[in-house]
């Protein structure tokens, strides 16, 4: 999959939006980011609809570090099935 | 519970703000609501974090309605144990 978070300042963070073909994705991949979160303690900020999910994760410190990055790309990988954007 | 949504205009739609005092009641009231919209087939747009969610309703005409202030109150009803504010 394509890494398609956007990098942005004051504060430092990664966002991105992905857009599902239903709701049935939508709902099962907020499942699997809600068992991730509470595994290692980290929350990103997210909003969703019926078929989108956006999602923010702040910096802990001035830099959007690599650990973040990874992160990031985990998050992705959660994904069920193909993306609609 | 006290009813705390604001009604907004331009697009008219309620909106509220729950903070829960842990992840696990977000996340109960995140399952609930999940499961009614499926039933109902109304989606609200909700942000979250760990221990909050906001909420929007949007009006399907050029004003808040009763129905939709009956559907905010319903959503109310979801809510597990007492919220922060």
């Amino acid at each position: 999959m394509t890494h398609q978070w956007l990098e942005r300042p004051r504060p430092a963070r990664l966002e991105r939006r992905m857009e599902f073909p239903d709701y049935e994705s939508t709902r099962v991949f907020l499942e699997r980011l809600g068992e991730r979160s509470e595994r290692a303690g980290i929350y990103p900020d997210i909003s969703f609809g019926r078929t989108y999910v956006n999602l923010t994760l702040h910096a802990e410190g001035e830099r959007v570090d690599e650990p973040l990055h990874q992160l990031a790309a985990e998050l992705d990988s959660l994904v069920p099935g193909p993306l609609v954007a």
